[in-house]
């Protein structure tokens, strides 16, 4: 239990300094938030000895079953590190194993296009970022329909607007009117041209890793992004222990650039793992650090993000689920084990099964993020927009998402004590009976003292009913249109700007219409 | 940090017990669940030595400011105890304090009507209880209007049949048909006759507490509720430091019958209290503190719940918010203060703003709740029902709630390693690229592994979309009918159940129809 020390500042000396800092902390700031410190110890759901079973089991399932890397590239780079290879199977000892991920930093910093938005990955540090993936929007006039690109670009406006993303993701949803082939340059350059945060790669190809990097290349300097990490990518294991081909091409291009990959086995417990939510962590824990291995044959020192997207699974219809107890249960057990390991990890944080943004939603948001947090993650996905089951983003998800995030800041940031003398000055000042609305030391503190929500409404039953008696999915859609109304674009430098534009004009050039 | 050491059976032996119970807690039973036993352990946000300095000030101020205690007989009790007194002003050394405290028994057992739904509060012991004191519900139709009998015997009827809810509350809401004066008759009535679970007692006049404790003696000996408890009964400081003439009566009236109450400032935090969130706990501290050695002039050794209801203002609006950041931070502080005490502590579970079972009403209450657990609340109220700041119950919420704590029952009773072994087992039977849904271990454990929620809704859009697109507040209506339908009476004893309406008749005959 890593508790911080209590810091109490006498009032006398607490006036010199800090004020600013709590106002960005307590309040709804305008800006950007930096990289979120948290203040908060993590919460140990099991005692070590646990986490050091699961982590023995791992390492026996990659000794003795072993784990499928379907590349001949990655086969030869495993036979020469020493590993027991056979056909396409590859068993890891255990000294390898833990000599190669003992090479990954702990801790890394993401660099943004503009500095004031790079963030720090690792340790004490997390950052939220948002969904990724959806073939369907629920649109700003309540409508499940396919993305399009006006759709992505919005979604890249209010990333670059919620103060408390650190990131604008990239394919937030699909704009599907673009050909596949063609689809990841204008998703990567909505990301660049929209938000001035940092962002995510595209992983669907050896090809499109490449003009992701040659995009990033534009903006940030092509040696630039040879050893500077500016995007994170999703590399997924197909559990049980299969990582394929198509995701060890993006691998060796990110890692041989030092470009953090996320390792992250998509695991829906039940189906794809056992039903048991100890043998599922003990599995993907397992996947992960295969993959997180592997990244240090490419490039020894990258950085990388061990993680993971566990959803339990419906036994009587196989959907996967979201924010149940499980869920946050093996959460708790993945960032012991990170711990463990000291690397820096990805969770996600609201991501539901829910349709819409109801009740459901709420629950099933909250449940994870809070596990987030308290577990330590690091890299916090999917924290905005998520709904069903990841197949759709919605407004009204998103818009909610970003203001529960300065919530969450808020919390991780834990309690302050700098006020506390006054505060109990101020108990005396009023004594039994009194209230506190006109000390001084309310007048102070009443801006930034709690958490105070917009989208959410806390007003009378009379007055909410004469504002039309919304509920929080409409809300959160006006909450939405009126931020997109206030977008003013980070501008690019006018040669970058162009430098992108004649890329892609050229890639499409080059590109097929279709996949075949 | 207590964490729970891990239990690995072996598969031969532990297929020799345990699998009931491990049904119970794992799957949806029909039946109740015995006391949560929380295997999980506490999460202290905050190191020792801050819980330590916010002790040392909230004995401070009792001290230095005192208490007022508004009733003649508190206040020679505390003059003959050795505090010091000034009119209605106490002011309690904190030797004094901490020895009245130190008598109040650190667990206790409240017994039901139905001796299989006693249940222990105190330590790792957790119960969940439905809300208290709605004016309104939000009805079956989804209309919001005044509470009656029939609305508060439909409540009762839903908390005899949540498994997770272990008390029947009282007033869930009021039933505003019934004159003021006699109402307390018909809400205990109600909650005795419709539920065998442990329920809550009136507290509104000394008269009112004492036809409690007729109609308690009824049901369960006179004699035996002289000194067995079997109601809880919230009393609220006034806050800042005014104990009143009201909550004193009650609390005359059940402590010497060695009823437990809650000692439990109700905070506005930022209005009652200062804007700051350690002041505000720190406050709330001295006044519960002060209610619970109260307790033990009246009876030493009674069984007494420490307690908080802690909100944050809109330092805009006044409005009292719900599932914010800020309260949940102040539950883990006052959880620490508790165990610091060795006290059973009672706080609020599912308790919003939210006007409506929406997103709002999600997020707010499981921001709740996670902290509850977390923090090692005894009796966690507010657990069922409660929408826009305790003014309505909802049906919709009430439902959701109770199956909401089934995965909250789930999620405390821990992860369990019972199966870890069979489960390792299956993964080298599966190997690469396998799936797990026909191995052994999934057979057996595929019902019971993970929550099973049935408001919640994880179909594929599709069969959502056939089914009426539903959002979830209607789909939680649905099931409070569908219960409300299955309803069958724990029937009370013939002579009993005559015994309970012949009181009220003859108090009825004796009571003003209204309080002039």
């Amino acid at each position: 239990m890593n508790a911080p020390a209590v810091e109490v500042t006498e009032p006398a000396n607490r006036r010199a300094g800090g004020r600013l800092g709590r106002k960005v902390l307590r309040g709804i700031p305008m800006g950007s938030f930096p990289t979120l410190v948290r203040k908060i110890p993590v919460y140990e759901m099991v005692p070590d000895e646990a986490v050091e079973l699961i982590h023995q089991e791992s390492l026996s399932i990659l000794e003795e079953v072993g784990c499928e890397f379907r590349d001949d590239e990655a086969i030869a780079l495993w036979r020469a590190a020493g590993a027991d290879v056979s056909d396409t199977r590859v068993r890891i000892d255990r000294a390898l194993l833990m000599e190669l991920v003992s090479k990954v930093p702990s801790e890394f910093t993401l660099n943004a296009r503009n500095p004031q938005r790079s963030v720090r990955v690792g340790g004490n540090n997390s950052i939220f970022v948002p969904m990724y993936g959806a073939p369907y929007v629920r649109d700003l006039d309540n409508n499940r329909r396919y993305g399009t690109l006006a759709d992505l670009q919005n979604f890249h406006k209010l990333s670059y607007m919620a103060p408390a993303l650190h990131s604008s993701s990239s394919v937030i949803c699909e704009p599907m009117e673009i050909a596949v082939p063609k689809r990841h340059l204008h998703i990567i350059h909505s990301a660049l041209k929209h938000s001035d945060k940092p962002f995510m790669g595209i992983v669907t190809s050896k090809e499109r890793a490449e003009d992701t990097m040659a995009m990033a290349g534009i903006v940030f300097g092509e040696d630039y992004v040879r050893d500077n990490p500016v995007l994170v990518s999703i590399t997924n294991c197909n559990s049980p222990l299969v990582w394929d081909a198509t995701m060890l091409d993006a691998m060796k291009v990110y890692a041989r650039h030092n470009q953090p990959l996320i390792l992250a086995p998509f695991a829906l417990c039940g189906a794809s793992t056992s039903a048991s939510a100890v043998g599922a962590v003990a599995q993907v824990n397992a996947e992960a650090l295969a993959g997180v291995a592997f990244t240090q044959l490419l490039r020894p020192g990258s950085p990388q993000l061990y993680g993971q997207f566990m959803v339990t699974v419906d036994m009587k219809t196989g959907a996967p689920m979201g924010g149940t107890p499980e869920a946050a249960q093996m959460m708790y057990l993945m960032g012991a084990l990170a711990r463990k390991y000291r690397l820096p990890w990805r969770t996600s944080g609201f991501h539901v099964g829910s349709k819409l943004n109801d009740a459901q939603a709420g629950y099933e948001s909250n449940m994870l993020m809070h596990a987030a947090i308290l577990s330590g993650a690091n890299y916090i996905w999917h924290s905005a927009g998520w709904l069903e089951a990841g197949l759709t983003c919605g407004y009204s998800k998103f818009a909610t998402d970003c203001e529960q995030l300065v919530g969450w800041y808020k919390y991780a940031g834990g309690l302050p004590f700098d006020d506390f003398k006054e505060a109990m000055a101020a108990i005396r000042e009023v004594g039994p009976q009194g209230h506190f609305l006109g000390t001084q030391h309310t007048l102070e503190h009443f801006e930034s003292a709690f958490f105070m929500p917009s989208i959410m409404d806390f007003n009378s039953f009379e007055q909410w009913k004469v504002e039309g008696a919304k509920d929080h999915d409409t809300r959160g859609r006006e909450k939405a249109r009126n931020m997109l109304a206030d977008y003013e674009e980070p501008k690019l430098d006018e040669g970058i700007a162009e430098g992108l534009t004649d890329f892609i004009a050229r890639r499409e050039e080059a590109l097929p219409n279709s996949v075949s």
